[in-house]
Parts: structure tokens; sequence; C-alpha cells
């Protein structure tokens, strides 16, 4: 059984789409949106879409809980037009790798008393409806950002929203979570995506690589809209994490330069103690 | 049943070991030796080496064929050595991941004859006998690099050998190889590494990074005897290929820099580009 029994899901995209198959499965009522008429067709032909909004999202009346699950800079232009329509709802959130700017939004716009931002640490590289499966979010950590105002309800129901999918929610100020994941998640992307380019530069195909080398590249396969919109909202943070591994790799290249082996091996070493360390959590 | 019948195996690593567990499961004799007098009993016990050598490898002497499973420094200094035994092999290879200095000192010393290096595109980054398992070479790459005056037999034999085992041989110019794999293996590991230090000196930990993060940072566990070798043996090469990284994480900086949506989502259109192009060989 879901926390919930009435749920509207914009965007059925992977985490939007594993999102729908696991209520439907728990028994919810999903009403949804996605900007591909064929994906929401094929959504309600599987029976985990339920009942299909139209673009004005005028249909997400009457749902208990809206998640937006589209990109950052999207999640925020619908919030902003979202509140005529949402004020039946007891929690309206979304499931951004940034959360800063839509936690303001949601204050802005009048929904703050209703809203806590949600980011689902799931997923992968693949995109899209086709992606989608059920049990996506099982062992997940799942950020949950609240509005300063955000109330006791929607706070409560957030966590039991996302405890009901198997995720773990873990409460943390949008700031400090865009801060974080800087580090966490976008820097790892980006250095994934930018070794791709200097591979495709140089004409070597993934299909060149060892096991190790394509586990390094996969993230380059990510979806380049949700990208783009994560980097763009939280630049600033992202460009003091690369400025960081540039002096990691800069490091690495003097000590190749002078073919130091001892300063390569304590290099080596400290990465592998860190990676051995992996069970401690910050 | 294996190419070869009489194998001497130096060093039970995650490579030398999978390959002894293999060699032995096909009926082949395994004489072997390794450092760490523990894993050499473990092999023993498992029934995987038939027989101990001890550590002046006099014992490779009657052995058809002779691989040396060590990391590339060690494997050079063992090559300089081993040739009074090695008189009645009639192959003698390693594994490792660089390939010019180690069959030019097979020249050197008068066994390159009979020397092809191999370099299986296989394994991860554990390591150790802990680590090796059967079938660890099934459908993987598995470059060959003879000396010029390599005979027949012996071009022969390491081709079977490798076919034998599930592997794909690929002959190449070990000048050419080492050139190539700077870029399609030691340049992620190198990458993959220096993000790992990154996060180290914040204090991250890899438990902090989602599956995304945890994959990219994966082969910072690799051992660092085994990387130190080869990041020392092709120096050169692998800092070209790091100052390429350099310009792409640099062009994505300024795009951030800019907070310029446009050259954000044109970088991540082409890597996503690239990935999807992963099913060409080059």
């Amino acid at each position: 059984m879901s926390a919930c029994t009435s749920v509207a899901v914009i965007g059925l995209g992977l985490v939007g789409g594993s999102l729908s198959r696991d209520l439907a499965a728990r028994g919810a009522h999903v009403r949804a949106y996605d900007s591909d008429a064929e994906h929401l067709a094929s959504a309600m032909r599987d029976g985990v879409v339920h009942e299909a909004l139209d673009a004005t999202l005028a249909g997400v009346a009457g749902a208990e809980v809206i998640v937006m699950a589209v990109p950052v800079d999207a999640a925020v232009e619908i919030l902003s037009r979202l509140e005529p329509f949402a004020r039946g709802a007891r929690l309206i959130t979304d499931v951004g790798s940034t959360k800063a700017r839509i936690v303001a939004t949601a204050s802005e716009v009048g929904l703050g008393d209703r809203f806590v931002g949600s980011h689902p640490m799931a997923g992968g590289h693949q995109s899209g409806w086709d992606a989608s499966r059920v049990g996506l979010f099982e062992a997940a950590p799942v950020y949950l950002c609240p509005t300063p105002n955000a109330n006791e309800t929607a706070r409560a129901l957030a966590g039991e929203f996302w405890c009901d999918l198997g995720g773990r929610p873990i409460c943390m100020d949008a700031a400090r979570h865009d801060r974080q994941l800087a580090w966490t998640s976008h820097l790892p992307h980006i250095v994934s995506t930018a070794l791709a380019l200097t591979l495709a530069n140089t004409n070597i195909f993934r299909a060149d690589l060892g096991p190790g080398g394509r586990d390094v590249t996969r993230l380059a396969g990510s979806s380049a809209d949700v990208w783009t919109a994560i980097a763009h909202d939280n630049a600033a943070a992202i460009d003091s994490a690369l400025a960081a591994a540039e002096v990691e790799i800069a490091a690495f290249r003097r000590a190749l330069a002078r073919t130091d082996a001892a300063a390569l091996h304590e290099r080596f070493s400290a990465a592998r103690i860190w990676f051995d360390d992996s069970s401690r959590a910050s």
C-alpha cells in the first residue's frame, strides 16, 4: 500500500516512469503528463498511468501528491504555473539533482507550505520511459529539502512517500545539498563526460576500452537536457570542484614528467586507501 | 583441452591466478611461483597449481609455456634472469599493460625467438589471488606483441593459448600498443584515480556517491604496484593523453563560468553521441 492514494506525475522519464510503476504496483491512482504522447500512451497501455493529463496540467487538481520529474529548469517553470491547480495537494515535490532554486521558487509562487524537494540518488545513464523500471529506488538515499515554512504534514508525507518505495530519506538544507552534490554527483559526471570527449576527439570508440574504461565513461551516455540544466543551475559549485580535480590531474602530470615512481605510488596508494574506506559514511 | 600441456605461471594475482585456474581446468600441468607463500599454498590446496616453484625460478625448465603475470617492472627484471631456465620453452609471454619495454628486453636477453608479449583486456580493480576466477578472459580482447624475430611456433602458440581461454587475440606492434593503451586504458585509469583523490581531499567518501559516481571511481581501487609500474613505463604517452583531458575539463569550466547553457548542451550532446556510437570499433 502506498503512503498516498492519488498521485500526479509530470514527466515519464527514467525517474518519473519508475516512480509511476512503483506507485501503480502499490495501488495508487496515477495521473501523468509527458510531452511525448507516445510515452504517455505506452504508460497507459501498461496500466501504469490511469489518467492522462494535458499540457495545461489543470488535471493535477485532486491529486494528493504532485511530483515533477523533469529537468531542473523545466521543473522551475512548471512549478511557477502550478499553484492554481495545486490547492488540494498535501505534498508537492520534484526529483531534480539541484534543489536551492526549486525550493526558493516554491516559496515565491505560494506553494512553500506544502513543498518538500526530493532528490533520489538512483538511476543511471539511461533515460526515458523505456528505461524506467519497478524498484529503481530500492535502498537509494533520497535527499529531502523542505522549504523553510513547509508544514508538518508535507514533511512527514515526503518521508513516507519515499520510504514506501524503498528509499532512505535524508533531510538536508537545499543550499547545502547543492554544494555537496557538486562534489558527489556533478563532478564525477562532468569528469566522465570530459573523458568521453577526449576519447571522441582522438577517434577512440567506447568499444576500444576495457571494462574499466567503459565504467569510467558510462555517465557520458546520460541525457544532455537533464545535465545541461543541472550544470547551469549549480555552475559555481561545480566549477570549484572541477578546479580541484584539475589540481590532482596536474599533480599526476608532474609525477609523470619526472617519471617519479615514488610520487606515482603514493598517489595510487592514497586513492586505493580512499576506495577501501568506502564503507565509512560522512 | 589446452593448447599446451605444461605451463609455468609466475605471479598468482588476479590475472595469473585466473589464468592458472583456467589452465588447470583444461587439464594442463601448472607449475607456479608467487612471492606470497600463502597464495601459492592456497593455489596448491585448490588443485590449481600442481608444482610450486622457488624464487630462483629454475623450475620453469621443462614447461612448454612460461607466463609472467607480475607488474610490468617486475616482469622485465624476471625476464632478464630467465634465459638459462627457458631453453626448452616454446613460448614465453607476459600479461602486462605496457609492451614495448618487455618486448625489447626479450630480444636483448636472447629470448626474442620465442617471446610474444600478451595483454589481456580483462580484470578489474580487484587484485590478488583471492580475486582470481575461472573464465576471466572469456570474450576479452588480448593484444599480442611478438618480438621482430619471434618464430612461427611461438606466434601460433600465443594465439591458440588465448583462444583456448576464450580470449580474442589482436596482433599489434608493441610501440603502437603502448601509444593506443595510453588513451584507451591508462588515461581512464588515471582520471578515475585523480577524481578519487579530489574527493578524498574534500572528505567525501565513496559511500556518499551515487551508482554513477561509484562507477567513475571504481578503478581507483586497483593495485598501486601494478599501476605505478604501468604509469612509469608509459609516462610520456599518458602525459599527452592527460593534457588532452585537461583541455576538455577547461572547456567545461569556461562554459560554466559563463553559465552558457548552449555550450554545455553541445558538450553533453557530443559525449552522448560518442557513447551511443560505442558499437563501432576503430
